[in-house]
């Protein structure tokens, strides 16, 4: 997390009705528009992602509507099981956890359903827990290619401001995101951006909402406000958060994010550790999760990291447990710090005994010289 | 808000499922306990108090529901609303926004109630609009008198840790808390204390509910974790100011509150200004609701404070727009800060040409000095 | 302390070899230029203002060489001192600790003084422990008048960016400041303004120096460094503060204190304690200090008032120490604060038994609403 | 420098008359007795680590006092320079900037001093400019020899508290240190510790000295106090970073630093870029000085790394200007964080077209796996 943030988080909290206020709404849900890549509304939660999910779904869904969910790995299910704990019917395309949403599956499966029964299609853009990305402009080609009116409602919580996201252009009809991540700031704001499409839907939804309704939500930041107390201190880190994404250039976010990833891509091959995703098409650029060989775990690693050098890494999550961690790359990270991480975990191999190939860091450094 | 509270939040997030974030929550969770007085479990969203209003309805209550609100002033009416958004069916009795809940009303429509259809009575501890405060004892006597089963469920959003209150004593069965009064914290958690009964009646519950769900919640909290990504940087925050309160003396963090807003009443005595609350035992001690006399304009007051000595103060909320202004005397406040808020006041009231009596913070002066 | 500063302060220390350090080195030494209001060279030493005294002395003498100080108060008494331990003969004009430098005794001083032997004349501008102005341009325009080559040495200390000072058109030879006053800084830096006829007359002064030394200073400021590791993370406050003063306006700055001071005079006047000062053309606008009556000892009312209300004020210093308190309202300080550092002392005399009179707040709001 | 020192230096300055300031002062004061290794008085100057060399000479010597001078290599130089400033005859035993102070040609040059004109002997523990440490033991060893009475004045600014030093053991009589190496504090405190032989000769000394007396200060810190203003916002920092310091251990500190240090020379000899110490018991724990191959600018691989990788690495000083660049590798430094800056100088020196070895970092990361 930067310390530019960090600072501009711990400040005294200003009046929520003040015009200073309304001044730092505008800022945050004007740059977060051009985060999100769209001319429509966008919304912020004092909440987690998992806020942000759970709005996405009560302010466009009735109870017991159906809704089709792909499963890429650990949070995709979580995000199933929200569905579900809220009333609606989850039909699950199920997954390996090594691809990403199946577009061309998607497409039968819509084509099939001629009573347009599905109300809505959840995909998770990034999966944290695989490293493994889902083609949304595919998946929107799918739906329409089914000439099906389901709503397109897509996770974006580890993608965004890391990896190249549309919402407008790829027609996406909720996208959902959180703070922590390529935000770079503490978790405790979950954001939705909103189609047309959505907003109608929303009008026609019943699942009951208060505190995540986009009504009130969307008529209060019209004047610069939130309906109910917001949290003005996180606020006050994403300003600028987004000022140093518009510094840097998203473009040049996405470009770093990409060297970086492919330099760990490159250790990982020397160390010959198996990713997780099988299709380079879908590699994430935010993460990289890598499996041990049989007989090791990958928990006995991490804490051998941790005690050893203080770094932590991501645990495997779900089926993933014990088989596969996670090297995270985003956010506020460059090369040297890349090269610091990468010889903790080629120093974590050694240390644990794990078999692997010599001279990760080597040719992640070369990659990152010739790149 | 204090600076050893934002110090302790603008730090590197730590990862939520290593053993240090169990230590913080256990002490986050174990601290808010003794603030509720209850040995009984408490949950801690990341949120805002409202979201904690959303999950003591969503955890007990079922669509249909019959819920009685008692009206006492601004507050209390956007918590009924937000139970009527989520399906509920709510009988308001109806208040004059200078009063807590009756009591003896409540006995008589609760008797009146034979088939126990009332779910729930939905009762604001400290009305922040009005700064009056509910006798919450007497409202469960009443309960008890009835020999209702109806739920009791209290907002202490204004007055967690800054007057006495006892969730486990009192008999309460859901108590709301937030993160940015009596804890001095920003906005952004959201606390619930549940009985036993509370968590009965959340079994049976019906609303649906995920993100707010109490259930995984405790779950994962019986463990140290959260089931999604909690707001670390605020529960550093947390538990600092936990340390805090406890350092002080929870019973002399009371006593103080109760001296300085002895204190904001003398002055407001000497000014001659009418209280807002007109039964002098259910004076607030966390912020005094004072009348501008008619045919001025408390905003007009309020913005010329702003401008002159960069003070801010509570505006009049709903009915009380234009009408009533509030000084706010909680927290990490003290003697010398009340008396230059006083001061502010008193200047204010001469430069906006506002007729008043002279000698406030004289009054005020003495009391301390007295007292 | 301004937060703004306090935060400036505590980032990384940047290479002060670097083009980023000259550019900082650049705002600083030009943004004090303004603050002496001299055209000519200011320099910056990491070291406390007792530093910039000694650098004021063994940049323009030489061993045995006779100066003439002025004793206006505890202060002036150690720059006599510390001139007496770097070799010099100190010639003092003795006061009373309750007026500033005499003008008229020092023309007539100077007068008989016809072979010139005294080199230089040592004035504090504002006496910390007193509040007591001198009059600088009254003490140039004596030393003319007596057409005698005698160097102005004039310590601003506790002055500067608090009250009017000139350095170019009053025609002082060598001004001292320091960061810990109207600069708003932690202690740690110190300040020579200096006339071409100060940098003349350190050609040919033999006190040994090195540290302190002008010449390589100056030649190394000129590019934007420092012969020797500078305080950075100070110079990072300092930027900072001055940025705070230029957006208020110095001459804002200036009238602020002046309001202040004399709120403070009128609640001093309505307690009947006598002010240090015998002189109101002397007051000073930075502090004031207070006899406390006969029988009563001073350090006995600050303890009261630390104790009680967590409030610091002044020491009594030297001659006047348990006979006088101070009471400073410089730097960043406003109305309300004012109020309550009064109210506190007003408290503090009531509860110790000083006999005083009362209202000395209710004086003070008076004026600050009229003034 | 460490997070947890820079937060304990913004804090609001506290009052350098107040028993908190004190306990401040004695916890630090103790502290560094301890850092230093001496039973016997240290004292603290609100200056940078260069007052702290003024310090030195001016409490220990008289005008025109001769001391004996190692050229060991930029730093040695300008201490030389400083005391001629001060009126010191200094005479000088050359060097070639790649070694230490040589014990031998001292014992046979005090030896040839029988009549003890030599009051002192300056030598300077770990040259910063060339990262060559001069053996203190065996330069005490050659004065004792000799029988000669000279002082024995020892630099460790960029030593002390990374590499093993004992003041007392040792038998040094003066020892200058800084705050901002070692200490990870920003610069601006400067240290003296005392042999009784240095404060005996100090009351001969004819120096003259106020701000940098020992005399006043000793007097005044016995108590807990300062003579004036002390830097009260670098001691909060100070006092912090002994508590690191002291939870980790000053020998396994030590030992952190020689590991890092060991790995930095592996990576070195892999590029096969030659040191600049040639006596590999010389080799300092602190920095690493490297030469670029003849036909090449350190300046300009310096630059290259800063724009391409924003790491600023330590430039070429005096003679090695343009010739050798500096890793630094002490204060709060760890394994993952040296990984990074050879990462970054490999990278530098491939982009730079420096003809070097590949497998720097592999070296590096080789021996901390093993060592």
């Amino acid at each position: 997390m930067p310390d530019r943030v960090l600072r501009a988080i711990d400040h005294a909290t200003i009046d929520h009705r003040s015009s200073d206020f309304a001044e730092l709404a505008r800022a945050c849900l004007d740059g977060m528009k051009s985060i999100f890549q769209t001319p429509g509304p966008v919304v912020i939660f004092p909440s987690s992602g998992t806020g942000a999910w759970e709005a996405a779904l009560v302010n466009t869904l009735s109870a017991g509507d159906k809704v089709l969910a792909f499963e890429t790995g650990h949070f995709s299910t979580l995000w199933t099981k929200m569905a579900r704990n809220l009333g609606l019917s989850v039909d699950v395309m199920a997954g390996d956890w090594r691809h990403g949403a199946d577009a061309a599956r998607l497409e039968e499966r819509l084509k099939g359903d001629s009573a347009h029964e599905i109300r809505a299609v959840m995909v998770v853009h990034n999966e944290t827990s695989t490293g493994t990305t889902s083609n949304i402009p595919a998946v929107r080609k799918a739906i329409n290619a089914a000439r099906h009116p389901a709503l397109l409602l897509v996770d974006t919580i580890s993608s965004l401001a890391c990896m190249e996201y549309r919402h407008e252009e790829w027609g996406v009809d909720v996208t959902v995101g959180g703070s922590q991540k390529g935000l770079m700031l503490p978790p405790g704001l979950g954001f939705n951006a909103m189609s047309a499409k959505a907003i109608e839907a929303g009008k026609k939804s019943r699942l009951p909402k208060s505190f995540f309704q986009w009504g009130e939500m969307l008529e209060a930041n019209a004047k610069g406000f939130f309906p109910y107390t917001p949290s003005t201190n996180l606020l006050y880190g994403l300003r600028e958060a987004l000022r140093m994404l518009e510094e840097e250039g998203i473009e040049n976010v996405f470009k770093r994010h990409a060297r970086l990833a492919e330099a760990t891509r490159r250790a990982a091959r020397a160390w010959g550790l198996e990713m997780v995703p099988l299709n380079c098409a879908e590699y994430s650029n935010s993460l990289t999760a890598l499996f041990v060989p049989e007989g090791f775990n990958e928990a006995t690693l991490r804490a051998l990291i941790l005690e050893r050098f203080n770094m932590s890494l991501g645990a495997g999550l779900g089926k993933l447990d014990g088989r596969a961690f996670r090297i995270g790359h985003l956010g506020d990270f460059n090369e040297l710090m890349l090269a610091g991480t990468l010889a903790g975990v080629e120093m974590g191999l050694e240390l644990a005994g794990i078999p692997h190939g010599k001279g990760g860091v080597d040719a992640a450094l070369q990659y990152l010289v010739e790149g």
